[in-house]
């Protein structure tokens, strides 16, 4: 039996307490400054409040103050804080971690530093210092995983990345199962990338319904699925880009960190929702709005890694003409500028 | 002006008339034998019985015995009869194709002989005569593309593939307009051979929505889009192997004729509802009768591409191991073996 310390009490990590206890481990999770009534649900009535399947008896809940307590004796650390948290997370890890545990985050995405692009699981460990940083190994979950149906048991398959290959294989036989399927991958950098790249098209599939009701057709027969499936292929070809760009491998994004995750990501959430709004003629601070001011994952990678572009093209990294529908996507979110799919660009333009 | 004369009736190639006449060009559309009442409807009603959208007053329709009168000083033959029928149209144009035609087909499939895979314009172009097969070009369209959409005039992005760059280069400007942007490669196989292995997964992804059904979970809030998910990225992976096997471009199906394709079969249509009678437990035999017998290009691709493995496996072309999705496809499909996906093989057995 293994002891899982997991910092976060999101519906991810919840989620992955599932796999974790049918193999027999102990799995203790921490909640944020923020998930104070999510570790009291769990505590008082064994239910995480936004998943349905309970949660395993086995499974014990600690607010932030106690997590000192939650990590003796771990010697597998889990982050499940979201994209937004990884510096607060790393500031936490600081003080938490003990050498020789194998970290590993379910956290997706990119921040950029004046036109440089870094990983999220990067931006967490250089919160911890260098010598503790370096006792500990670092690891991500990638690929297509709805929270729910994960802890529902239904059939997944992710990879788990990171450089140190060994810790990845004390790592995945923790969680597999006969529904949760685990590979590994050395390249963490490409995974990364192409996860939180995926957000980005994700967002603009829910153009399509969006231009439609613009155009008086919401209830036409035909719909835009073309038109889904083009940008589909080119945000595509704009993932296959930024590995080479980025020193991911060329094979990642055609598996389950980019291929499969951007069909789930594609199919629905509140990326498609503010894709759809945005389609329809609303600005996006307007649709922020509207949708309850949500997180919205593929906004802020579509800020931040569309943002560096043209920092990137300054410095001769990249050319005018690449990547014109994440120039675009950025122009429609972070500048409110109107949506005018520049189709003429794609696929290098060669059209 | 450019005159089209269009082998087939139907919607897909009629559908196709719109960007063609928009641009000003006369298109003549001849029958197959099944299309009679397709050709009498667009002459009397000018609209096709299965498209909302009217054809273009311009568009000429032809009964068979009229095809002569219809190629009649055509510069264009495009080719619109389904995946089932290249060899019967291949018959046709021996006898109707003048030298100096471009042919461009809409068909998208594979035969196999003893294991020999064969792309359907190929096969298509096998019956005609070597000097005047040698006296025409050959292309194909490719990409994702809702018949509906086009007529209904949406954004839709597709690939002219064929080893003439120059008839590619006058075909496609005929095509383009504001709305159907056409991209050209010179890699017709890679382009053939994805645009037909896609309705394989997306038939395979049609068995998540089942599988929930036949749990007792139809109606349950967590749905089974991780699986999909998975099955899109194996399905992706088996057909870049393929693409190496046949001598395709490793590339071609990271775009429109792969993902964006792919993408657009696995939102509807009849080969994700037989998946789905499949995945709940109905054979195949009797899934195809209860949706009444439909032309089924993902279960007929299955049977054809599926079938060909054992044999080239023989032949040491690809290994035991390679292709297990599209294997237990064929054992589900042509065996009427059940469901019992091969999770621990996916992704080079690497788990």
């Amino acid at each position: 039996m293994t002891t899982i310390a997991v910092l976060g009490g999101g519906i991810m990590a919840t989620a992955l307490a599932m796999p974790l206890t049918d193999n027999g481990h102990e799995v203790r999770i921490v909640g944020t400054h923020l998930d104070r009534e999510e570790i009291e649900s769990i505590r008082n009535k064994g239910v995480h409040p936004r998943q349905a399947v309970p949660v395993p008896a086995s499974v014990r809940a600690y607010q932030l103050e106690e997590a000192a307590e939650a990590f003796e004796g771990a010697s597998v650390v889990m982050v499940g804080v979201n994209s937004f948290g990884p510096r607060w997370a790393g500031e936490q890890l600081a003080g938490l971690l003990r050498p020789g545990q194998d970290v590993i985050a379910v956290a997706k995405g990119m921040e950029a530093d004046d036109g440089n692009l870094r990983i999220l699981p990067d931006v967490m460990a250089e919160q911890v210092p260098a010598e503790l940083r370096g006792q500990v190994t670092w690891s991500a979950i990638v690929g297509p995983s709805i929270a729910g149906e994960v802890a529902a048991r239904r059939h997944t398959c992710v990879v788990f990345a990171g450089l140190d290959q060994a810790a990845l294989d004390r790592l995945a036989p923790l969680y597999r199962t006969g529904v949760y399927h685990v590979w590994t991958s050395t390249d963490l950098v490409g995974s990364e990338v192409a996860a939180a790249m995926k957000n980005c098209y994700a967002l603009a599939v829910g153009l399509a319904e969006g231009l439609l009701e613009a155009m008086g057709e919401a209830q036409a027969p035909d719909r835009n699925h073309n038109f889904e499936a083009a940008l589909i292929a080119q945000g595509f070809h704009e993932i296959c880009l930024m590995m080479d760009l980025l020193g991911g491998r060329r094979e990642t994004p055609y598996e389950l960190p980019g291929v499969g995750d951007m069909y789930v990501t594609s199919v629905g959430g509140r990326n498609v929702r503010v894709g759809r709004l945005l389609g329809a003629g609303v600005k996006f601070t307007e649709a922020w709005e509207r949708l309850g001011r949500p997180t919205l994952e593929g906004a802020a990678a579509i800020r931040v890694i569309g943002g560096a572009l043209p920092r990137l093209t300054e410095r001769g990294v990249i050319s005018e003409a690449d990547l014109p529908l994440l120039r675009h996507l950025h122009g429609v979110i972070a500048l409110e500028q109107p949506i005018d799919i520049p189709w003429s660009k794609f696929f290098r333009g060669e059209q």
